[in-house]
């Protein structure tokens, strides 16, 4: 999915929203326990629930890799689950040396070989260019690349200061911004603080941001909105378990699309604000 | 496999040899290729050649991932093949928020759920504690940690300084020993700059080293051992270019053979000189 086609999805669905499938077997509904595949089951009716109301999915890899081979299964069929006018994102935090990183962005881009045709992936940057720019080389593919987590842990290395006083994640930025370009390259950002989104969009104006955190993590979109948001809108912000466990009942599809409604209107007024659409 | 147990292999192989398992279908001899399995098929012969002459197996989890379902196949069939008396490295680079880290653990540590059990796995630590703590809450399990890598972009983020001129690699070493014990947390540290076990060995003097780059990446087997072997050893060497693609043909398991038996020498050497072996 290119640039244009996400923002013109943006424009369509009124909605930046994207909805996390970090599929969980001891939180699903236990009528599900009795399918074949209820990971699988459960996401094709959160799937078919939600399609119209964001632009992007993001099945967490850590939640199917955990069951081995039977949940690698299970994210093949939910890959193919995906509908084509939503961004597939691969959410797998992978990065190695360039070799090990081709691999990677085979296993997760390159259908023919793996059975897997992602839009993107996130990355971890650790490692530096060549584990990042093997991600970059595949046509119309999608790296995004952790810059400023939302989690506890993120204050541990990510706000490290040189003696400038520019801090690990905006050397990540700033640096990452020369290896690809805002049609190839997104950053994820966390929510849980808001103004973090100005230092990120002096870094960063143009590309587009992979928002996680809002929600469960505490953050909120109106201040996502108000530091984050740019001209072509420039945010993907994650949802997970507000909608995909918003009911343990048989009911469990029709309230994640309730929630999924919320977050859309609130997303279609902030888009309606910032001029973006009427 | 527990530190003494580790140490005691050292002792009993005169060898602190890891042999890489990344298998690559292009680069495997083209008989194997009309095997059901030739990943799996080419890794047992190249086990069976070598489990006496080093501690450890590191198979590249995303040469096995890029094969989607097939390849994960491939990777549980290898790790079934790996001898207990040798250390099990995913080298995976795994890491998130503590939710999702606790599931990658999972992936790679609990054979119940997921059908690997290996002992250790490789963890990128940008996002910081939450992301590198659920790999420490398993017995006898071992978390191996980046530090400095051996690869061009290494230098991009990890040698990224503060004011005091401490480099990221040194705050990452500093903040993760807090996290864990020598008894669970190793470090990855590459070989191609030997001096740089020096500054490693000040924030780290026990730990036991993961060191990559040895062989076709260009490190020096006796610089490392100058710079970074300690009184318990504290080094694993890892070598895959040079020992399994040592042949393309029949030969292959035995050229492998020939040149893991090269390298242990080496290394007998290098643990007589330190007095740690006669």
């Amino acid at each position: 999915m290119t640039r244009a086609e996400l923002i013109q999805q943006i424009k369509i669905k009124k909605s930046f929203l994207c909805v996390g499938l970090d599929t969980d077997i001891t939180k699903i509904p236990e009528h599900l326990l009795a399918e074949e595949d209820p990971i699988y089951t459960f996401n094709k009716a959160i799937i078919d629930a939600t399609s119209d109301l964001c632009v992007a999915y993001k099945p967490n890899i850590a939640f199917y890799e955990s069951y081995g081979i039977k949940g690698w299964q299970s994210l093949q069929k939910t890959w193919e689950a995906l509908p084509k006018d939503c961004l597939s994102i691969a959410d797998a935090k992978r990065g190695d040396i360039g070799n090990t990183s081709k691999m990677y962005a085979q296993a997760f881009f390159d259908e023919k070989q793996s059975g897997l045709g992602f839009d993107s992936i996130t990355i971890a940057p650790y490692m530096g260019n060549d584990s990042v720019t093997p991600f970059l080389d595949f046509d119309g593919k999608w790296a995004i690349v952790l810059a400023l987590t939302s989690n506890a842990g993120s204050l541990d290395f990510q706000n490290f200061k040189n003696e400038s006083g520019l801090q690990l994640f905006e050397q990540v930025i700033d640096k990452v911004n020369t290896w690809g370009t805002i049609e190839n390259l997104m950053y994820v950002v966390g929510a849980t603080r808001g103004e973090g989104f100005i230092k990120i969009r002096e870094h960063a104006p143009d590309h587009f941001l992979l928002v996680p955190g809002v929600g469960a993590q505490g953050g909120s979109l109106q201040d996502v909105c108000q530091y984050g948001m740019n001209k072509d809108c420039g945010l993907l912000v994650n949802s997970t378990r507000g909608i995909i466990y918003a009911s343990k009942g048989h009911d469990f599809a029709e309230k994640a699309r309730e929630e999924a409604l919320k977050l859309q209107q609130e997303m279609e007024a902030e888009l309606i604000k910032a001029g973006i659409i009427r």
